[in-house]
């Protein structure tokens, strides 16, 4: 039997869950654990010298799963020729076409599945689909601690701000939560799952999102009286060479299943002819979920199941899509297109995402939610 | 690049979705389409001489979608050294493991992804997780007519007769329903399902099945009062060497996000202690998206990404869970072991399966559901 030598970057809950997982294949050694303070320094083969691990051969697959951007140990690691798998968001959305091109120059792979919805194969599973034909669309509820926090509002008569708490006391929150609750978080992975299924890249600075942290609870009242269920979704599609891309506060139709995804999990769908509509629901986060995710993308890369980076296109963001929204507060700016009010809640009409940003610009405390066909 | 010659054995509706779609690969030739009548020949390359196919060594792929069992020709294109892709339940179920053994003393590939489930990718991601840890358990909706008509009696007041006529309409249901309305369908899918997942062989005779056939309006109403929305379900699980697996009516809570999977879609979720309950919607049946996932068991061929089948062992089959059940009419058969009985629905103390088995041969046009715990 060959045996393969891995490091693993990042001793935080995904690593430890990796490095104990691993301790289960007699195949595969943690030649490495690379830590940031030898202070932390708890297993043997636990180092600060992240040189060392580059100019040793015998390893073969860098596991990286660092807090923060990992370029430095991603880049050395591809140009050292190491294979590299990353749960890492923050680093494969702001790299991934460089990342690319470095792992295809040094004929080695680079495997990011655990990087968007943790325990979910949604990365693997749209270079399966893609092969048969293009991929539509994506959507999907992909935060974790947004849904928490929305079920609490929805189903358990919490506010946001006793849901947000007791997110936290459950370790499903951050300290600072603010990246999962303003949709970057959902940014994140939205982008880095609509550039490996439509083959483009995306400029993040250029995608309109929006979070949840102005919500109240009278808001989602309206929507439940109205038959809807309100969700943080990412969204994109990519139809005719156009492409549309955003996160959004989103009223869901009660007869749609994904209204009825509750607790912490994330649920994707993607869409093309031949399938129609593929959803998945599960873990998006977590240390073991998210773990098995890693060892997966590691296990193809040892079976040789891995699947072809594409070379991602420089697209323009169309957003031509467009839709009507539910706008909550700061009614006086959206005048202009109101189709009527309600209870004090205004329904716009079918407006662009370009007029729905220049709105929110102007706003304060905004809060809106699209409102699905 | 290499070229692929591939023969199609059955033209009908997954068949021709299947020809079509290799239409757009350039790599894949469509040599022979195995037609049982010539008067049906329709095209340059249909032939009824399976025999010419099997000789021609450049086939290296037989796509097997017939109706009814296809053993002979599974049998004779395995024992040619051709690598089979079935999408077919009956024969798949019927014969898998001498199938497996023929696959493996020939040195080709057996691959089954759409018999379960047409469009859900569930048996691939099966072989993909049990990598990690052991499959605990499955279950889902595996049977899109049923589901189809529930949700038309649940939903829209349709009684059972015209439900299933409604289906029938639309092409969801068969002009004979019995296989699938009597759970048989269920039952060959969750046993593939099972087998691959718990590396055991199963014996179809064994395994307790019910369908929805006696099922009447009223008794969906009592359900939908009580907090539960019935579906037809198939479970399995393994648990310390102990295999449990049936085909049965269950009420879910419609806190299961399962109860709000409607219309002729399926779900199934798989359980494993690193990733939890990991589910998939999708289409269950239909031409083109049956037809996808047998394209996508030709490309994991064609790309050498095919995952190795079990040996089946022999297992006991224990069934050993206990569960509590609503009884709706033969109630008086019930005495033994009732629990309470409101509205003239009688529920069940805990009871085994076997149990149930042996109320349900005494009983006459039974009707009962498991209730979800």
């Amino acid at each position: 039997m060959e045996r393969l030598n891995v490091c693993v970057i990042g001793y935080g809950t995904v690593g430890k869950s990796v490095v104990e997982i691993l301790e289960g294949f007699n195949d595969i050694d943690v030649k490495y654990i690379v830590i940031k303070d030898q202070k932390n320094k708890c297993k043997k083969n636990m180092t600060i010298d992240y040189e060392k691990v580059i100019n040793d051969e015998s390893v073969k697959v860098v596991l990286e799963m660092i807090n923060g951007d990992a370029y430095d140990y991603i880049v050395k690691a591809l140009k050292a020729k190491k294979s590299v798998i990353s749960s890492n968001k923050l680093t494969i959305c702001k790299h991934l076409k460089e990342y690319t091109f470095l792992a295809k120059k040094n004929k080695v792979s680079l495997l990011f599945d655990a990087s968007v919805c943790g325990g979910i194969p949604i990365i693997s599973n749209i270079y399966k689909y893609k092969r048969i034909d293009p991929i539509n669309s994506l959507y999907g509820i992909m935060n974790g601690t947004c849904n928490f926090i929305l079920d609490l509002m929805n189903n358990f008569d919490f506010d946001f701000e006793k849901a947000l708490e007791k997110a936290k006391l459950l370790g499903y929150a951050e300290k600072d939560p603010s990246s999962d609750i303003m949709g970057l978080d959902v940014l994140r992975k939205i982008i880095i799952a609509s550039e490996v299924a439509y083959d483009v890249s995306i400029k993040s600075n250029e995608v309109f999102f929006y979070g949840i942290n102005n919500i109240k609870k009278a808001y989602l009242d309206f929507l439940k009286e109205h038959g809807y269920t309100l969700k943080l979704l990412g969204y994109s599609s990519y139809k005719k060479a156009s492409l549309t891309i955003h996160v959004m506060p989103t009223a869901l139709k009660n007869s749609n299943v994904m209204s009825h995804v509750n607790s912490n999990l994330n649920m994707i769908s993607l869409n093309t002819n031949s399938i129609g509509d593929l959803s998945m629901i599960g873990q998006g986060a977590g240390g073991l979920a998210t773990a098995n995710q890693m060892i997966n993308d590691l296990l193809d890369f040892k079976e040789n199941k891995v699947f072809e980076i594409p070379d991602f296109q420089e697209v323009k963001l169309d957003n031509l899509e467009v839709a009507t929204y539910y706008i909550f507060n700061n009614l006086e700016l959206f005048e202009n297109v109101k189709f009527k009010v309600e209870n004090n809640v205004l329904q716009t009409k079918k407006i662009t995402i370009k007029q729905l940003e220049e709105y929110a610009k102007k706003a304060k405390n905004l809060f809106f939610a699209r409102i699905e066909e």
